[in-house]
């Protein structure tokens, strides 16, 4: 299997039934916000799925582990993430269920109207805010260099059903942003969950589940808190990585 | 001071100083959200302050008590209510300071661009949605039915000077609908608040803090906890109704 792996890459066991995951750690190695985002987003038996910004993969193969997908489509604009995320499904047999696709997430020749669900993990930071040194693999993961956050989510608008899920990852502070975004494309924020460092700080991670055409209404579900005041991982954490 | 009383009403001691407030029982009485948005606005000395939609005049009597702001303006839209909140200005000798206007939201007389500050506690049943069996004060006051939300908002919007700070109490569920509203009408949300009965339980009130022409970026507040496990108030509940 070595010869899957180019200089600077690793294979990580992910801890996720036997799904292994080439990473290149000086570039962007997967984190919480993936895993959060794939167990917060109910996939039915059958569904035709698209993840957005998919990276290296990380999210569909997560998904295809958990879920009765029929099919994953993975959208990936970087070219070395792409690749070696065609590897990674190569190294795990996935090649029936996970498709990845190389683009950017406008302009995507993918059927429109044609998916139950859409999820993404987009870049967080604002294209005009934060450090943006140079366009590194790590730079455009986590900045609104190629596509920023109306993109994602008239992506998302495009290729859902009338009815079809989107479920999004991202930063508190861009809730209003997008609130006015999804309503926008019609995608209405149905579930809102936030995710707290502990129990006595504000939350740093949101997870939100719209719905293309739903009915204004928002529910806010309990927070999800990560660490025990001991440091350790709530036992809710320990269970979406598979270790309870 | 019982010549100020009419038939089913009553003078209640609010525990705010001396504050004390006509409420008649059958129509309407004050609760915890107008408690809490007093206390959540950060109002400057000297400061001019429109409350909208304001009832018999609690929140208006509450920020005399607890700021220095200048002059406090309350604006209601029921005979009733302004009428009693007008003797409860008077009961308390508030009249250099608070003046209550009858009128409905939408159109109002006041000069535009002139307050510091603007608070809401506007109805919070859809106008479509919910019981609404008579126009009884207690259905306006619960209800859009003279007023939507948009039209606070855009009251507000109109009445503050640049920069002026707008605060309102509602229900989470309609945050996505409050979020576009605030955005459309150049008041950015820039800190939200939300209140939980208790530890274990999601929000069911939320505070939220614009400012007008304010940049995008929402912060979020340590949650605000109601109850304690053993049915008591927390700590910092008692010390909004100054019990501590």
């Amino acid at each position: 299997m070595d010869a899957l792996l180019k200089d600077g890459e690793r294979i990580d066991e992910t801890g996720f039934g036997n799904l292994r995951l080439i990473q290149k750690p000086e570039d962007f190695c997967y984190g919480i916000d993936a895993v959060l985002l794939s167990t917060f987003a109910e996939i039915r038996k059958g569904a035709r799925v698209v993840d957005l910004g998919t990276g290296t993969g990380i999210i569909p193969m997560i998904l295809s582990h958990r879920t009765e997908a029929a099919e994953i489509v993975g959208v990936e604009v970087q070219q070395d993430s792409y690749e070696r995320g065609m590897r990674n499904v190569q190294l795990n047999g996935l090649e029936d269920r996970v498709r990845l696709v190389h683009g950017d997430v406008k302009g995507l020749g993918l059927p429109r109207h044609s998916f139950d669900a859409a999820l993404s993990n987009p870049p967080y930071v604002k294209g005009g805010g934060g450090l943006k040194n140079r366009e590194s693999a790590r730079t455009i993961a986590r900045h609104e260099t190629t596509a920023k956050l109306a993109d994602f989510i008239g992506a998302a608008a495009l290729l859902l059903k009338d009815r079809g899920d989107f479920y999004m990852v991202h930063r508190p502070n861009r809730l209003v942003d997008i609130s006015v975004l999804c309503r926008h494309h019609k995608l209405e924020p149905k579930e809102l969950r936030l995710v707290c460092p502990n129990r006595d700080t504000a939350p740093n991670i949101l997870l939100i589940h719209c719905v293309k055409h739903g009915r204004p209404d928002l529910k806010f579900l309990d927070p999800l808190y990560v660490y025990e005041k001991d440091g350790g991982y709530t036992p809710e954490i320990m269970r979406l990585y598979e270790r309870l």
